[in-house]
C-alpha cells in the first residue's frame, strides 16, 4: 500500500521515534494515522470508529511514557490500532483480523508493547492494579497506564479494581476516555456524572471521592493540552485519572455523523466482483430474533428485554423502539444483566436477556445462583454462539454449552434455522419454571430444512428404518453437514439416520432410546465438547450398559484464533468429508456392522 | 426451649404484630432477640455476629415497611436470622442449618418474606433494580429494600447496580448496614469513605454523586433514629441510600470483643459426651495449606497472596503476619482477586488466589481469558470444594471441577490428604506455564494413605497385577473409601486396582493407559460429574474404541441442600457399600468377568 501524506508514519518504527519527533509534526502525523486507518479498516474491516477516537491520545501517550517499561493497558483492546502502527506494526495493518495477520486486538506475539491481548471490558484497571503491586514490590515505582471507555466503567470489575487503586499510592494511571458511548450512548449514573464533570457542573468528583487524584477534562484530541496533562501526572507520584473527552469516528465524517454506533466495527469490503446486488441476503439470526421478539412481546405484555449496553448488535433495537419501557440497557454489566433479570422475574414478567454467547461467562455464578437456584424464567438469547470468525480467541462463543451444562433446571436450544429460532424462542420465552436459553451463530443462517417428523423434542430430519447403523446427532446449523454426510455415506452403503434434538440439554430420553438403538452414535457440536450433548449421552448409554458407541464431532476445550468460520469449522473436522470418513473408519474393524461391511463389499 | 424476657417475641407471629407493638417496648423487643440468638446459635453454630448486629435494623424495617408487599432483599442473606424470628419463624430457630430445619439463609419454601435465598454476596441491589422495575412496569410503585453491608459493597455487581438504580427514580431503599468489616475490616477507598462519612469528614458523597438521595449516617442500634430515618425516606420517592452504622456482634460482648471476626459464624457446640479433649483433632485442610504457603512463602520471594475478603477462613493469616507486604486483601470481589493476580503474574510474581470453591463461580470468564489465555501462572487454592454442609446449595463446592475442565492449560490437583495437600501445592507453585489449582474440601484431613508407586503423576494405592478386573479412581480424599471398596470386593473374588490421579485434570496418559487395561473403571468424585475425570476418561476411551466401561460415583449437576458431609456424600452414593453395589451389579452379567464369575462362583 502506497504511504500516503508526508511519510512521517512509516518512519515511526517505535515509539522511540514519536518521541523524537518535533511536537509541531504531531498533527500531521494524527492526518497520517488517521488516513491510513480510514483506507485500510474500511478494506479489511475491524474496529473503525474507537481507533479514529484515540489518535491523538495514543500518540500522546507513547510520548509521555516509556513503553513497554511503563506499560499501557488496553481496556478491551479494540482501540489498539494506533497503539500497533506506533509500535512497528503499521506497515501490516492490511493483513488485520485475517489468519496470520495482525490481531484486532493487542497481542503479546506481535509485540512487547501488548500487555493483555483479551477483548472482555472492564479488565485493564485489574491488570493494572496488579502490575503496580509487582513494581511495587520488585523495588521499582514505575508507572502502569490503564485506557478504558467511559462505557466499560461500567462494568463492575472496574469498580472493584478503582476500590483496590484508589489511596493505595501506587502509580496507576487511568486514562479514562470519555466519548460517551458504548456502542451506543452510555447509560446510568456514571455517565451523568461524566456529562457533570464535562460541563463543569458537577459538584463532587467521584474518582477523588475514592481516592484517587483527576485531571481533566481534557480535549482528547488536542495532542500539546494531553501532553501537558500526562506530563503533570507523572509529576506527582499517585493514583490518578486523567479524564480526557474523545469523540467516536473523530476526523471521518461517515463515522461521526453515524447514528447507530460511529461505525464501530465496519465489515470487510465485499471482494469487487460481487456488487450488492449479488450478495448473497440470506436471513441474519439476529435480524430473525429480532423480527420474532417484536412479534412476542405484541402477544405479551409481561416479555421485557435486558442487554449490556448492545441493543443493536444483539437484535433488541426493534424491540427497543417498539417497547422502550420494556427494554434495559444496564451497561456493560453482565452480572447486573442476569441477576437484575432475575430481579424481574420475580416481580413477575419474563425478561429476555440478549447477550453474545462469550459474554455470557461474565455471569456463569448469576445463571446458577440468581437464576435457576431461584427456579426463575429467565430467557437467555445467546448471539455468537459457535465459532466467530475475525475477533479471535475471546470472542468464539464455544463455552455455553458445556458451562450451562453445569446449571440445573435450565434448558438449551439450538435452532438450525431461522424457521426454528422463531419456534424456539416462542417455547423458551414459554418457560415458566426456570432458565432457558436460544444459542445461534454469527451470519446467516442457512436454508431451512425440515423434519420428516418428531420424536418427543427431537426432529427427524432422515429416516432409515429398520438397518439404521449410525445415528448422527447435529446441533444448531450443522444439519447440512450432517445430511450432506449421510447421503455420501449411503453411497457407500452404510445407512444413517440424522436427528436434531433441537434442545441440547438436557438430554432427552428420546434422543437415548434412539441412540441406543444404534451402534454408533456422531454428534456434530459447534460448541467445545466437555459436557456437551454428546458427552451427555455418553455417560447415560454407559450407565445403563449399553455398548453404543459414541463419538463427538466439535471443539477441544482450547483456544481459537482468528479465521474464517467455515475454514475454523474445517479445521476442526466439523465438515461433511471428516464425518463421513469418522463413520466409515469407526465402522469398519469394529462394533456391530456385519450389514455394514456386507453392503460395503456389494457397493 | 423456654422464652425468656418478657415473652414479647413469643407473641411475633408476623411483621403486623412488630407493628402493632408500642414503640416504647422496642428495646425490650430488641433484647429479647438478641437473647434468644446467643441462646441458640451457640448451640446450633451459625452466623452470630451479623445477626447480632442487625436486631435493631431488622425490627424497624419491619415496622416502616410493609412485607412482602413491601419486599426486603437480604444481601448474602447470613444476617437474616432476625428477619425469620420477626416473620414466624422464632420457634424454628432450634432446627437452624440442619437437614429438615430452617435455612440458614432465607428460604422461600419457609416464607413468603424471603426473596432471595442466594448467598453468594453483592447481589442485593441488583435483584432490588429489577423488581422495582417489574413494580413500574406493573403498575405499581411500591418500594423495595435491600440490606447490605458495607463489605457487599465492595464486589462489583453492587457498581453495576447502583450505576443503574442512580438517577432512575425508582423507589429503591439501599440500606447500607455499615459495620466496616467484611470477616475483618473492610478494605479500599469505599471503607475509607464511608469512614469519613461516619466522621462527618466527607467533603463528598459518593451515592449523591451516583444520583441517590443519602440519609445518614444513623446508629444502626437505636431503633427511634432508625424507624425516623425510614419514615423520612418514605416521605419522599426515588432511590436512597440510608446508612446505618452498626456494630457486628452489638450486644454480646464475647463477639463484640472478638477480634478475628466478631463471631461471625459459631461452631455448633459439642455434644456434651465429647469434652474437649476427646475431640477428634485431626489436621484441617485449611491449616496444613496455611502452614506449608509460610514455607513456600520462605523459599520464594516472588510468591505472593491475594484474598477477596476472607483473609483468615482461607488460610492466609499466617501468611499474611509473615509476609504482610506479599498479601493483597482485594475486598469481596472475586473477578478483581484474580485479575489483578494476572497483572501480578505479568508482572513477574507467583500470586495464589486462595478462595472458597463456589465463590470462583464469579470470575469464570477471568480465570479462562484474563489468566488462561494469557497462559499466567496463578494458583488457585479452593477450599470448600465438594460438600461442604450446613450453609446449603449456594455454598457446596462442586462446580469447580467441571468449570475448571473447560479452561484450556489449567492443571487442577486434589490431594487426598494433609501431605499431598503440601507436595500438590508445592507443585502447582512450581507451574509456570500456566494456572494450577489446589482443591480440598471443609473440615479435617484423613490420616495418610502411602502409595505403592507412581506412574507418571498417577499413584497407585494398591495394585493386583495380572488379574486386575476393576480400577478404583479415587480423586482427593476418596482414597479410604475406594480402599474398602477394594477390600469387600477382594472378599467376593473380584481384583481391585485403586490410583489416585493426584491431578484431575487434565487427564493424565498413564491414568488412560492404566484404564484401558482394565474391563470395568469406576471413578469417585466429589464433584458434579459432567466435564470431570469419569467423563473426561470416558470420552478418551471411546475415541481410541476401548471397550472399557467407565462409571462415575460423584454428584449431578443438582443443588444440593443442607446436611452433614458424610451424609450427603452416603446420599449421592459416595460411600463404600454403594460402590461396592455398583462394581458388582456392572461386573455380573456385563463385560468380560468370566474371571470375576469364575472367583465369585469358587469364593
Amino acid at each position: 500500500m502506497p504511504a500516503r501524506g508526508s511519510g512521517l508514519l512509516d518512519r515511526v518504527i517505535s515509539p522511540a521515534d514519536v518521541r523524537a519527533l518535533d511536537a509541531r509534526s504531531l498533527p500531521a502525523l494524527a492526518a497520517e494515522v488517521r488516513e491510513r486507518l480510514v483506507d485500510v479498516v474500511t478494506r479489511t474491516g475491524g474496529h473503525l470508529g474507537p481507533n479514529l477516537g484515540v489518535v491523538e491520545v495514543t500518540i500522546a501517550l507513547h510520548r509521555a511514557f516509556d513503553s513497554p517499561r511503563e506499560p499501557i493497558v488496553w481496556d478491551t483492546g479494540h482501540q489498539a490500532y494506533v497503539h500497533k502502527m506506533l509500535t512497528g506494526r503499521a506497515a501490516d495493518l492490511e493483513s488485520l483480523r485475517v489468519a496470520g495477520g495482525l490481531s484486532g486486538y493487542p497481542s503479546r506475539r506481535e509485540s512487547e508493547h501488548d500487555i493483555v491481548e483479551n477483548s472482555h471490558a472492564s479488565t485493564s484497571l485489574s491488570y493494572a492494579d496488579g502490575l503496580a503491586k509487582a513494581h511495587e514490590l520488585t523495588g521499582c515505582r514505575r508507572w502502569v497506564v490503564a485506557v478504558i471507555g467511559d462505557g466499560a466503567m461500567t462494568g463492575g470489575m472496574a469498580w472493584e479494581a478503582l476500590n483496590n487503586i484508589g489511596g493505595s499510592g501506587r502509580n496507576v494511571l487511568v486514562v479514562l476516555n470519555d466519548n460517551g458511548r458504548s456502542y451506543e450512548p452510555t447509560v446510568g449514573a456514571l455517565a451523568r456524572h461524566l456529562a457533570a464533570l464535562r460541563e463543569g457542573s458537577a459538584r463532587s468528583n467521584l474518582f477523588e471521592t475514592l481516592g484517587l487524584r483527576y485531571i481533566g477534562p481534557v480535549d482528547g484530541h488536542d495532542i500539546t493540552a494531553l501532553e501537558r496533562s500526562l506530563r503533570a501526572v507523572r509529576r506527582r507520584p499517585g493514583p490518578t485519572v486523567l479524564h480526557v473527552v474523545t469523540r467516536k469516528g473523530a476526523g471521518y465524517d461517515a463515522a461521526e455523523q453515524d447514528e447507530a454506533d460511529c461505525l464501530h466495527t465496519v465489515s470487510p469490503a465485499p471482494p469487487p466482483a460481487l456488487t450488492a446486488a449479488v450478495r448473497p441476503r440470506g436471513t441474519r439470526w439476529t435480524d430473525a430474533f429480532a423480527t420474532e421478539l417484536v412479534a412476542i412481546g405484541e402477544d405479551r405484555a409481561d416479555v421485557v428485554a435486558v442487554t449490556a449496553a448492545m441493543r443493536r448488535p444483539t437484535g433488541l433495537l426493534p424491540f427497543g423502539t417498539r417497547f422502550p419501557h420494556r427494554t434495559f440497557d444496564v451497561g456493560i454489566a453482565e452480572q447486573h444483566a442476569v441477576t437484575s433479570a432475575a430481579g424481574l422475574a420475580t416481580g413477575g414478567l419474563h425478561p429476555v436477556v440478549a447477550i453474545y454467547s462469550t459474554f455470557l461467562n461474565r455471569a456463569f455464578d448469576q445463571v446458577l445462583m440468581d437464576v435457576a437456584l431461584h427456579r426463575l424464567p429467565v430467557t437467555f438469547v445467546l448471539d455468537r454462539a459457535g465459532i466467530t470468525g475475525p475477533d479471535g480467541a475471546s470472542h468464539h462463543g464455544i463455552w455455553d454449552v458445556s458451562m450451562l451444562g453445569l446449571v440445573p433446571g435450565i434448558r438449551v436450544a439450538a435452532p438450525r434455522d431461522a424457521l426454528r429460532l422463531r419456534d424456539l424462542l416462542r417455547e423458551a420465552v414459554a418457560e415458566d419454571g426456570g432458565p432457558s436459553v436460544v444459542r445461534f451463530p454469527k451470519g446467516e443462517a442457512p436454508a431451512p430444512v425440515g423434519a420428516i417428523c418428531r420424536f418427543g423434542p427431537v426432529d427427524v430430519l432422515r429416516r432409515r428404518a429398520g438397518d439404521g447403523d449410525v445415528l448422527l446427532v447435529s446441533t444448531g446449523p450443522l444439519a447440512a453437514v450432517a445430511l450432506d454426510a449421510a447421503d455420501r455415506l449411503e453411497a457407500t452403503g452404510v445407512a444413517v439416520t440424522v436427528v436434531d434434538p433441537r434442545w441440547v440439554h438436557p438430554l432427552a430420553p428420546e434422543l437415548v432410546t434412539m441412540a441406543a438403538e444404534h451402534q454408533l452414535v456422531v454428534t456434530l457440536e459447534d460448541n467445545a465438547v466437555p459436557a456437551g450433548p454428546g458427552s451427555a449421552l455418553r455417560d447415560r448409554l454407559q450407565q445403563m450398559s449399553c455398548s453404543t458407541k459414541v463419538l463427538t464431532v466439535g471443539h477441544e476445550a482450547r483456544f481459537i484464533g482468528v479465521g474464517e468460520r467455515e475454514d475454523l469449522l474445517r479445521e476442526r473436522g466439523i465438515d461433511v468429508a471428516h464425518v463421513v470418513r469418522l463413520v466409515q473408519s469407526s465402522c469398519w474393524p469394529g462394533l456391530r456392522s456385519d450389514a455394514v461391511r456386507l453392503r460395503a463389499l456389494q457397493a
